[in-house]
């Protein structure tokens, strides 16, 4: 069932360059309306939208608690099959399944929506938004390539109200109107590894104790317009170049952080016009790292850099601001040893690992025990077209899925 | 009449963030029309137009040679009211006092497509087509930030035929097809100085005695598409690091050359998400410097530092590939010697200069006796929407060029 599940989401705006079905799309919207539509035939299971955007599958009238598992159908542009469909495909035949043996289990999947977030470089929107996270200035002061606030596109899409400008500041101010539609008793996903620790550990499954922090920056260089060849070196305020210096040096400021990694994977300039000199330069400036000292040190860092590289010429300014910061989050002892009694017992290896990534049951798990594990990446690649798992490791997620969550449900039945 | 025409043209295509006027697009065409239509009640001149875009406004049936003013009505994105503008306005009123004093005058305006070369980062299009300096090769290589094709593009806007697959080598390959609809006797071309010199010497015209050299090349960078989380950072082949690092050094490479400049205007990275590792950079750098020997000097360095600052990871390449190449130009020493001594004349102090800037006379410069004169900008500044020049200079403008245009068509008739 878990294959069948997965072709319907990956035909679902698939190209020959991969899978590109962005978080708050109407492809996601499609999909998730097509993760719906397998119980479409029972009367019982409802599917509950928020407004956030994510959907939740849910039998039964009840609020719950309910046993929940899940992950996201949003993709990064031209990525690949699995990457969040993995665990949605295999909660809903883990849901399917149980529901063949109790009809009322207290049992619900749960769509988060925009997990990658893309279009305004925030991510696990819609788990955020369940667990309380989302601050309200988000909405005023994230934008897309297009320079569109992220609380103009909510409104929108029919999600949020228009952020308005207050009558004493002139300030625009959002208010984010949201209640999460079930309540979950406990959590569990699965998700791809998107690395190559299990490859070359030899294990099949991967049980994460901690997820590592991501914080990201807005880096912003403002300069002064001027024509290429008239314009003498030292008269120049060019924007572009400070902020591509401080681009060039990144990698130096995880140097001896354990598993700390830092990345622009974002960058633009303006006009973006050979023979004039750019006023203005972004980039998008993200670091990881499993404990919360070490996060500390590398924005450190950062700051540094970005106070030595930034204003050499005068009227040339590089601001820092933050865009997103999670914090290092461990996952629940108690889920993670009851998958690990579960693989144990159907035969998988196991191992405990940090996620370097971010995945939705970082945000759960601020509201209730939450588990997470990962199946092998085949080359450790992911967000790329090629992106795949051998067939019966993607099955065994499935199961294990579905057993965990079988003990769950008999717990409260 | 300068500042009507003037006025007109810059009411074509202006908005709040000055005038977008792009080269080869409506607006410029809209412009020459405009430009043509000064004419439109005299049945003697004719409106030419030819295979580059460009426009001509000749007086009289014969093919000449002709005494030639000219410039360009493109602009760069939201750019000023007088770059190009100036020169062609300065013309028209040039051309239309010298019709009330001689009827059968051999006289032409020429206005020259797409000098800014916005779109697809060459410059002088229309100029360069008209003196025999576009190389095929750039129709099949050169390509806007969409992807487009510089050879389609003209294909699609009926300037030149598609570019063909070649049946042997399976290679794009354009013929370019092109004949000058007139004969340029001599040319003169005023412009803005784009910068401070002539309003720090005191002086209201710059005679230039040469146009300074221009090499334009794209560097491309090629990595690995992959996950920032999970991709450890010495498994990294990211292609935004190595072209950042080395846009950051540009400044130093021309230390110690005088009069030189690089710049790098535009640049862009793929896919452009903040938790994707880039798998693709690119930047145009551009560089001027008087002499061929500085430009020789400036290519060297520029070479060795792509050398030394690319591939450092194994997978990461860094390319480097000729956009255009413009030599140093003198202009006409009998023109110059001519505009000066209508300056004296005039009791306008002038001085002679270099330009940093490139001009349509560049290209003229090859197949005709060509010459150059500048007005000042206030504050030095250009290809911005608060471009200006003082009212009296652009008039003096007008009048200089009429009075040597004058005395050309006397000596021939």
């Amino acid at each position: 069932m878990i294959l069948q599940h997965l072709k319907k989401f990956q035909k679902i705006s698939e190209t020959k360059e991969g899978v590109t079905r962005l978080g708050l799309s109407d492809w996601e919207e499609e999909a998730h309306a097509a993760a719906a539509s397998v119980f479409s035939r029972s009367r019982k299971i409802r599917r509950v939208q928020d407004q956030a955007g994510n959907s939740f599958i849910v039998n039964g009238e009840g609020k719950g608690p309910h046993v929940v598992m899940g992950s996201h159908l949003d993709t990064v542009p031209n990525g690949g099959w699995l990457d969040g469909a993995l665990g949605v495909a295999a909660a809903l035949s883990a849901m399917q399944r149980i529901l063949k043996k109790h009809r009322n289990a207290p049992v619900a999947v749960a769509i988060w929506a925009d997990e990658e977030g893309y279009r305004f470089g925030n991510g696990l929107w819609g788990s955020r938004m369940f667990a309380g996270l989302v601050k309200e200035d988000e909405l005023t002061q994230l934008r897309d390539h297009d320079d569109m606030l992220l609380g103009y596109f909510l409104a929108e899409r029919g999600l949020q109200k228009k952020p308005r400008r207050s009558r004493e500041t002139g300030e625009l101010v959002a208010k984010i109107s949201y209640k999460p539609p079930i309540e979950v008793g406990v959590y569990a996903e699965a998700h791809i590894e998107q690395g190559r620790r299990l490859l070359d550990a030899g294990k099949r499954i991967g049980l994460v104790t901690h997820i590592a922090g991501i914080r990201r920056w807005r880096l912003e260089s403002m300069g002064e317009m001027n024509h290429s060849g008239t314009t003498p070196m030292r008269e120049r305020r060019d924007a572009l170049v400070p902020i591509s210096g401080m681009i060039g040096r990144l990698p130096q400021l995880v140097r001896g952080v354990e598993d700390g990694v830092i990345t622009c994977g974002a960058m633009g300039v303006e006009p973006c016009v050979a023979n004039v000199i750019p006023d203005r330069a972004w980039a998008v400036v993200e670091h990881r790292a499993p404990t919360e000292r070490d996060q500390d040190e590398i924005s450190r860092r950062l700051k540094e850099l970005v106070a030595t590289t930034g204003p050499r010429a005068p009227g040339v300014g590089l601001e820092m601001q933050s865009i997103s910061s999670i914090r290092p989050t461990p996952m629940s002892e108690e889920v993670t040893g009851r998958l690990e009694e579960v693989c144990r017992k159907a035969g998988a290896e196991s191992m405990r690992m940090v996620s370097m990534a971010g995945h939705d049951a970082m945000s759960v798990a601020r509201v209730a025990p939450a588990g997470l594990f990962f199946i092998p990446s085949l080359k450790g690649i992911s967000h790329r077209p090629d992106e795949d798992s051998r067939r019966e490791d993607i099955k065994l997620a499935g199961d294990i899925l579905y057993k965990w969550a079988l003990a769950e449900v008999e717990r409260v039945l």
